[in-house]
């Protein structure tokens, strides 16, 4: 009978993958091996799986056929050598779309509410009255509520989707950018050849890039210096996709008005970062995901797709 | 002819107040005196005055015959010593419903999302490893997310209505806590008798009661004690409403899981204060509202009943 490894890093429903032609083996993701026993596996089920483990299925699951990972970008999965022209790899992608545009959201407003400042003023047993009392409402040169704001979201797939009800609830304006354009779930979706006419209309840009060679610094000097110096900048995507030097620059030069960033080029964040102690920069230590949710109704959508013969949802 | 004075402590677009057979005097709120030639004002909109100028008013404007506060809860008005039998007030609630609801959004994502506690690790240029990378999803015994998180509203009115469909939005179950009971705007609205079983079946209470004797110490030692250890408490009413010794001491016992606060017994806070360093407190610098919005729609909405004759919107 078909074999489907299913890790157990993570909490699943195994009673809600039954019911298929299928043995279900739970394994250790941490462990260097895996049980000889259950090399004969035609499909394994990946989250937050060491390198050497991984190194090993690759080495030793001769029958493997199927990989589902759970994460959106499965590069450890990539890395370990498999013959994708013999194993079919899908990712998690839409597992982590709620809780990465939660975060999102939490970063606009914790910019924009600026949390961030309070606590700096918390720690000192003194009261920021700069940040309280009678303020003016929605002033035209500074991001201080998504009410009305212009929100730009460069990177619209299905995280961005997931965010914009609750964009549009507080009543911010949202465009997007992404490969392919159009109106979609009611925002109006711009290539990237616009970028030099939106980015100056762009109170808050979220950025939700994958990590790839053509997204590398997408985010770079000459854009920077398009957007408004009191727009913030917020990173659920990849760290990667900003140039992050270019980025410390315009802080430090109130070019811009701040970033909330959740990913960075190098994770964890190097000590030695100049973005520790840029102005205006939150720090968040790639918190937005990382919790598949729902991740049992992916599998066994593709695991029937799988034992029919049909195409599978989320191959890379 | 009637006239109105007006505050220039705000931006208002005074066009869209014209078309009345009234005159329209701005003023300075924080004079000690108004001029002599508006002593026969009729109308008085008020907005962060000075006492001084609060009492100026009632000792000297002898036509005054309403009142219209642009704060939410007018106390600076009532404490100046208006004869409020020949002079109506009427309060700015409604104005500051969406700001207020953004922000206790925004203090629910920063205790669930902890923001504050990366803050901390970011300014020792520190990479908080354990709020980040893979974690457990909506644990029970934790507050880390709004989806599926049960969230009481203590004080279920305008400002609740605002906030409920961000709420929902992101997953959450809201029920709610005020006088008038029933569903209301799709939310089941209990009465106080009800809190004793619905304070442990809550994973965040955002608390929106109004400042008076009633509400005083409304949440209690008693009444923390009911809600789960992980439990986060909003507060975006009124400070009155929590006994702050009993909050802190259930911060520090770890009785409840955190507590978000924009408003506070005693504001400024006072250095001296124990709630600065309790555990998981976010200190908030009474910044939820304080910008009125739409101002002039209430304006014109009551200036014509005033004119008509009619009963005012508001009135205390």
């Amino acid at each position: 009978m078909t074999k489907l490894l299913y890790p157990t890093s993570l909490v699943l429903d195994v009673a809600s993958l039954e019911g298929y032609s299928v043995q279900l083996v739970p394994y250790d993701v941490k462990a260097p091996q895996i049980p000889a026993e259950h090399h004969d596996a035609t499909i394994l089920v990946t989250w937050t799986n060491t390198p050497d483990n991984l190194r090993y299925a690759q080495a030793n699951l001769k029958n493997l056929r199927w990989i589902q990972s759970l994460a959106a970008g499965p590069n450890d999965v990539l890395g370990a050598g498999f013959d994708t022209s013999k194993v079919t790899v899908t990712t998690g992608s839409g597992l982590h779309d709620r809780t990465v545009a939660e975060h999102a959201l939490g970063l606009l407003l914790n910019g924009a509410r600026r949390f961030y400042e309070m606590r700096d003023f918390q720690l000192q047993n003194k009261w920021p009255a700069h940040l309280g009392g009678p303020q003016p409402d929605r002033p035209k040169d500074r991001f201080t509520t998504l009410r009305d704001a212009r929100v730009l979201v460069w990177g619209f797939g299905n995280i961005a989707k997931c965010l914009v009800p609750s964009l549009t609830v507080l009543g911010a304006q949202v465009k997007g950018v992404a490969r392919s354009t159009g109106v979609r779930d009611g925002v109006e979706v711009y290539s990237e050849d616009h970028l030099a006419k939106l980015l100056p209309e762009t109170d808050a840009l979220v950025m939700i890039l994958p990590g790839s060679d053509s997204t590398k610094n997408a985010l770079n000097a000459e854009r920077l210096k398009l957007l408004p110096n009191h727009a913030w900048v917020i990173n659920v995507g990849r760290g990667t996709s900003i140039d992050e030097d270019a980025l410390v620059d315009a802080l430090e030069k109130n070019e811009i008005g701040g970033a909330a960033l959740d990913v960075f080029q190098t994770e964890p964040l190097p000590e030695s970062s100049r973005l520790w102690k840029a102005p205006n920069v939150v720090v968040s230590p790639h918190a937005a995901g990382g919790r598949p949710q729902d991740a049992e109704a992916l599998i066994t959508y593709n695991l029937r797709r799988f034992l029919a013969g049909q195409a599978l949802k989320n191959v890379i």
